[in-house]
């Protein structure tokens, strides 16, 4: 495994407010809570919500922002980016730029790392990074693992320049991707691979979300705990420093894989029961929530984490 | 028009190397010449040639690669991203970062822009860059405009940071949305927006490529000509130091356009009829032939500029 060169600058940024939106039709799957969109509702519906949200919360206009980035999991359509297409929605007449950034379920991870350095070397000051997918539109009612997993949601983020005298800061962040896992989480047909136009009664299955979960956890058990123990060792920085682990909401097995990454219960946030997975927005969503509740306060270590289809791992380190 | 901070520092990054690949099967609309993807031919299979030539050039092997970066227009997949597709077929085994970066056809430009501040600040040093679509999956046989325009392409470049005594160095990057545009260019049809279960005989069409090109000729018309005086004056050039312009060969339009953004023929890269427009790989394509051919020589002032689906617009100055 080859070590990049380790960073020992902060990155001087902040979260200066966020936002989160959730699908209108509640649905339970014994005690597991799930939100799909209703009928009419659009994720463009929940993301300028969310959007307004965090620009509220930064008491900030989107005239204020310098960049639009959404960091989603999958495209709303082929052409344009979504950014362009949320920017209609919250931008319209401006001339902010529109840029999407995806490594799937952890997009929003990969967001704030390169964004927080690209406001700490003076490029940005003030970016919105929204989060959201459609999960329920691509799920397949006879995989059950899957069908009743996700939900559909958004959440935003305004990542600003701290002032001075702010000790808030992206400290380190690193992915990983392993290609092995590439078909384990999936959408073969609908794409440029496979478009709309070849769908026939054989390969229908095919334009369906499929997750083959023993294999993506076998791979997580063989990768996931060398990869943390890394990342720490590399940021110079121990389990006791961080106050809170944000993970990415994959799955009910989230209880017993943190233990094995050395993460008890109560140090981190477990929402699947409540909300079920959030694809690209479930961190950003749980930790808004998380924010709102005051479970996270200003100068907070928290810790970002997640697997998302590739396999890829992310991990970032900031503090609130 | 907000003006940003203006940049003073150089990047000091360099192209090691660049690759190409086009569809095998050759196709020609009177003296307009255009290639797309032979039967059983993928774009995986495009991006993997250009990828292998562009360490090839950089006399480097994949080992050497920080991170990949999928510049696409258009996903393969809704899930996973493209570059974790592309990773599969370069990098299986290893475990180098995947990630997508898109403003359509502008993403290579995005791309760059953003992973020259990311090497240069020493988060990377050698980071892969691909970009590529499959523009026949969705052209519309009764849209002659597109239908006509399109090939289908890959290219490869290896982003490096330049040594001491080198000067090469990206100098300014800037890109603007006008989300007035979003519906000009667009493919309705396919993604989460209207998946590929919706699709019947009323609305088949939305799930072909659309492009009104003449409201995207007059928007360009109006916003354009000041983008670009903006982001020289920002930069602090004028047009004779840069020694060739290599533009987003969005159509035949472009030898009109051109001239009316202050570049005669002959100071800018018009290869319209020979390859047609390659969507995201058209800028980084004929870049690497125009470096095969030394149109191109180190230490030479380039800028790179196109327009994309958004609407964006987008300008990068490099000395290569």
């Amino acid at each position: 495994m080859k070590t990049l060169r380790k960073e020992i600058t902060e990155r001087k940024v902040k979260i200066a407010g966020m936002g989160r939106a959730i699908g209108g039709r509640k649905l339970q799957f014994k005690n597991q809570i799930r939100y799909r969109l209703m009928s009419g509702e659009s994720l463009l519906d929940l993301a300028e919500a969310a959007a307004r949200q965090a620009l509220e919360a930064a008491s900030m206009g989107i005239e204020d922002i310098d960049i639009i980035v959404c960091a989603m999991a999958t495209p709303l359509q082929a052409i344009p980016c979504n950014a362009a297409l949320v920017h209609e929605r919250i931008a319209k007449g401006l001339d902010i730029p529109a840029m999407d950034i995806n490594t799937t379920c952890t997009s929003f991870l990969s967001a704030v790392d390169i964004f927080s350095s690209l406001v700490d070397n003076g490029r940005y000051e003030r970016v919105l990074i929204l989060s959201g997918d459609t999960a329920s539109a691509a799920l397949n009612p006879r995989q059950p693992e899957s069908y009743e997993l996700f939900s559909d949601g958004a959440a935003a983020c305004v990542l600003v320049r701290a002032d001075k005298g702010e000790n808030s800061a992206v400290l380190y962040g690193r992915q990983k991707t392993w290609s092995e896992g590439a078909h384990d989480t999936e959408i073969r047909g609908g794409c440029g691979l496979m478009t709309a136009f070849c769908m026939n009664e054989e390969n229908r299955e095919d334009y369906y979300f499929d997750m083959k979960g023993h294999r993506i956890l076998k791979l997580c058990a063989r990768k996931l705990p060398d990869f943390v123990d890394q990342c720490l060792e590399e940021a110079g920085m121990t389990r006791e420093e961080i106050r809170l682990v944000v993970p990415h909401q994959a799955s009910r097995a989230l209880e017993m894989i943190m233990p094995r990454l050395g993460f008890a219960e109560g140090t981190y946030i477990d929402r699947v029961a409540q909300y079920g997975n959030l694809v690209s927005a479930s961190v950003p969503f749980v930790l808004c929530k998380a924010i709102e509740e005051e479970k996270v306060k200003r100068g907070d270590m928290i810790l970002l984490m997640g697997t998302a289809a590739g396999l890829t791992v992310n991990l970032l380190l900031m503090r609130y």
